[in-house]
Parts: structure tokens; sequence; C-alpha cells
């Protein structure tokens, strides 16, 4: 059984995009598939300076999580839009990982949250830009999940278009 | 006059964006400019949890650059590629700043610095897009510096296309 | 007087992006601004084989268009989402300008127009980069007018926050 | 047997995209596939007019690569640089096909090319956008053919990069 990492693509507390991983997870699980939940907020507060560039692989805090994306072959990223596109933190994420193994010939689904209409539609073009460059492929279907607060409640999607566009990209993704 | 601030876009030691960052403000300085020039390996080291989202404004250290931001209307920013984009402490940068009047109606140029032969082209389109959407100008002129370790030496740029690039965006700047 | 080229950006028939054009065409012209439009329905229907490459510069129907986007140093375009991008036909039309000159330095604004939820979000992104190869400048404002079908009739826009969007694009675009 | 179109990204005679598509025929061939090349030089002159909107699948000539193209699941696009972008009668091309359901699940790699020194990089972010708004999954690996004039001798590539990464590609293509 593959094992796939749903990746919440936030630092912020108590957010939308984690109700959204958790949700994302459960559906996963539904499906049969083995998940890990990684969250953003639980890397070291100082990983873009101790983590990176000279430092690279000299925090063990941060190790557990760049170990574990280097083993872990599949990934769902949830993310959020902050001012038009993805989090700074998930991009120095990627940028602590190891490079370049660490996403060559491996697959990843995103979704995309916003408040706003968007949908973070431009994060998610800019996230597979990123991915594409680091030999990653990424799914077509993304669902964009606008004004995600009017959509959710207690911790369930209320919009039935959305609820099918995940499990329709679930389910592509694991045939992926 | 105005003040240009000019933006290093990493937090690496000894970056080569540092190099051309300092370069561009001896060529501002050279045009008459007032140059204030901002170092993102001064932030904070945990600037990425302790001056965003619910902290936002409450990092002392970080809102010494949060109020510079705002104060000034003209910036430069040099802008390194790291896997396929800008790096993800920039974007961090970006995301810890007042919302939504920092950027609104002000003017960037970015220079792209690569030591691949991109040039950052992707992480260029990708920040106009962000600054697009923050209300900000951004001047069409964005030189990509590819292969940026042959064309520098002893801090001065070497290939003559390259300087002629950076003199062309800094007057076009100036009067944009 | 600055002379204001208004282009739609599709050649389909009694489409809703010549619709708002006209409505552009109008507000500029309101603001005292002498104003041209430009619609690629009027265009030879063969272009794309006998105005570009070893062709160009010989299609005399097209040749006025040609000249006519030399001359003038402002462009609105309305940008309709066909696909999750612009209209073939309108890059087919770039393709077909005199080169490298036709943009340089001169400045442009662009509407989005889409009858689903993105308003062509993805198409203006991939103007701004096309057009900011060529050396055009284009203004950060950019609205996006999704469900346009919903906020259009009889020949004016209905939704409050769309026609405030496009008065102040307009307006800033004058002093751009 | 999978049947594999190769589609050359332009109608410009005498092209170099031309002779990268047929280059990528040979290998496909080399490596057991069945190719069919498709020519945008070959489609009506006046497709964009004729073939499109309300005339949608009335043009007998364009209609039978609209029909090839619903028919084959697997596509490679050779995709020049125009105006920093892919040429506007590919996406013309793609605006003619039949909606929604030509791209839907079916996979695609792109390969750019540029006289210049950016291999078509921006024009295949574009178009991976417009495939993926469409559904189509998109090869990470998009090898980038820049400064093609100088690596590209009697119909073969003298490039050994350019070449590895070509059949790599392929290998990756018929695995995807």
């Amino acid at each position: 059984m593959n094992e796939i990492a749903v990746i919440c693509g936030t630092n912020r507390n108590d957010s939308v995009s984690m109700e959204v991983s958790l949700l994302y997870k459960a559906l996963l699980e539904e499906l049969d598939q083995n998940v890990e939940l990684i969250d953003l907020k639980r890397l070291p507060v100082d990983f873009a300076f101790s983590a990176l560039y000279e430092n690279s692989g000299k925090n063990e805090a941060f190790n557990t999580y760049r170990d574990l994306m280097v083993r872990l072959r599949k990934f769902v990223f949830v993310v959020p839009e902050y001012n038009g596109s993805f989090p700074g933190v998930l991009k120095t994420f990627i940028d602590g990982l190891k490079f370049p193994h660490t996403f060559t010939d491996k697959k990843c689904a995103l979704v995309g949250v916003s408040s706003g209409v968007q949908g973070a539609g431009l994060a998610l073009s800019h996230l597979t830009d990123i991915f594409n460059y680091c030999g990653m492929n990424v799914l077509a279907l993304k669902p964009k999940l606008a004004r995600i607060d009017k959509h959710l409640k207690d911790g369930q999607i209320t919009n039935d278009l959305f609820n099918q566009l995940l499990r329709d990209q679930a389910q592509k993704f694991i045939e992926f």
C-alpha cells in the first residue's frame, strides 16, 4: 500500500487549511490509503535560518521532516492563498528539503483554499511550476475551494461541488 | 528626491544576490538616488512564526522593516532562483508586511539571478503576479542574470550585456 | 491628448467581451480620452497564414492594424477566458505585429472576462508575461469580471464592485 | 500499443520546430511507439474564423484534426517561443477542439524550442496551466532547447545534453 503525505501549506494556528487537510486525510483513509499528516506549524521556528543553505541537514528537528519527504512518494498539498500566491513558509520548507532527489519522479496533488473568490488559482499555478521544475508530476485536477468560510461548517465541507471535486481528485490521485 | 529600497531576496550568507544588490545600490547612487538596502539575513530568525498572522505587528525587530516598507514607495528586488522560483523567505517577508497598503500604487523593479541558465525567469513571473495582486506596478524590463557565477568578479559584473540591461532598468525605473 | 486603443480580445461574433469593450470605450471618453476600438473580428480571416512570418507586413488589410498598433502608445485589452487562458486569436494578432518596437516602453491595462468563476485570472497572468517580455508596462490593477453573464444587462454592468473597479482602473491608467 | 501524436506547435514554413518534431517522431518510433504527426501548417488558413465558436465542428478539413485529437490519448507538443510565450496559432487550434472532452484524463509532454536563451520556459508554463485546466496531465520533465540554431545540424541535434533530455522525456512519457 502506498503511503501518502497530506501537507498543510501554512504554519498559521487554527487554519482553515488544516481543517481541509484533516478532511482530506479522512477521505484518503476511507479509500484505504495510509496517510501521514505534515503540519508546517510544528517546524522549528527558526528553520528558515537554521535548516537551509550551509545549515542544510544540520537541524535535527527539521531533519525528521526532511527524511520523511525523501521516503514518501505521493504528496497532497493543501494550499491557502496569501498575497496572491502560496504561503512563503511552504516554499521555505521546500527550500530546506534534500535537493534534487526529494521530488524527482514522484507525484503530487494540489488543493487551493481561499477566503476570496480566486481559490488560490495563481498559487496552484506557481506551485505546479516549482514541482515540475523539481521533476515531480502534478495531477491536472486541482480543486479551488474559494470563499471557503462559507462552505465549511463543523469540520465538514457543505458545498456539494467541492466535495465531489475532492473525491474525484483523491480517486484520480490514487490511480495517478 | 525619491528614496529607493534595494531588497536582497534571500537570507543566505555571502550570497551572490547580495553582491548584485550592492552593485545595484551603487548604480542607483550614481544616478543621484537615495538608496536603502534591505537584507533579509537580518530579519529575526523566527519571524515566520513570531511576526505573522496573530503575531502580525508584534515583533519589534521585524516592525523596523515593516514600517520601512510602508514608508518607501519604490523597491528593487534582487531575486535568486531557488527550486524554480524565488526564495520562500522572500515571500514570508512579504506575508509579514502590513496588508493591504504596503504595496498599493507603489512601483518596483525586479532582477533575476541564477547559477543555471534560466536567470530566474519563472521566479520573476511569479513575483509579478504577487505584486500586481498587491496593487504594485512592476517595471516591464526585468534583467535575468543567468550563469551569474561566470559573470561576476571582484564584486563587478563582467558581462557587458548584463551591465547595459541593469543601467537601462535603473534609468527606466527612476522615470517609472 | 493621449489616444488609447481598446482591443476586444476575441473574434467571436456578438461577444460579451465586445460589450465590455464598448463600455470601456465610453468610460474612457467620459474621462476625456480619445479612443480607438480594435475588433479582432475584422481581421482578414486568413491572417494567421497571410500576415505572419515570411508574410509579415505583406497583408494590406492586416497592415492597417499593424500600423495603428505601432502608432498608439496605450492599450486596454479586454480578455475573455478560453480554455483557461486568453483566446489564441489574440496571441496570433500579437505575433503578426511589428517586432520588437510595437510594444516597447508603452503601457497597457488588462480586463478579464469569464462566464465561470475565475475571471480569466490565469489569462491575465500569461498576458502580463508576454507584454512584459515585449517591454510594455502593465497596470497592476486588472479587474476580473467573473460570471459576467449575471452582471451584464442591456449593455451595462449591474455589479457595483465591477463598475468601481473599472472606473478605478481607467483613472489609474490615464495617470500611468 | 499506444498511439502518440507529435504536434508541431507552429504554422511557420520550414520551422525548426518541425525539425524537432520529426526528430521526436523518430525517437518514439525507435521506442516502438506508433506516432501520428500533426502539422498546424496544414490547417485550413481561415480556421480561426471558420472552425470556432458558432462554426465549431462545421469545417470538414479542420474536423479531421478535431476527430484525431479526440481519438488519441497521448500528445507531445513541440513549442517554439514567440513573443515570450507559445504561438497564437497553437492556442487557436486548441480553442477549436471539442470541449471539454478532448483532453480530459489524457497525457501530454512538452518540448520548448527557442533561438534565444530561455528555451520557451514561460511558454511551457502557460501551456501547462491550459492543459491542466482542460484536465490533461502534463509530464514534469519539459526540455527547454535554447539557442536551438546552434544545436541543430542536418536534422540532428548536436548537443548531448539535449539529446539525453529528449530520450529521458520520451522514455518517461511512454511509462506516464
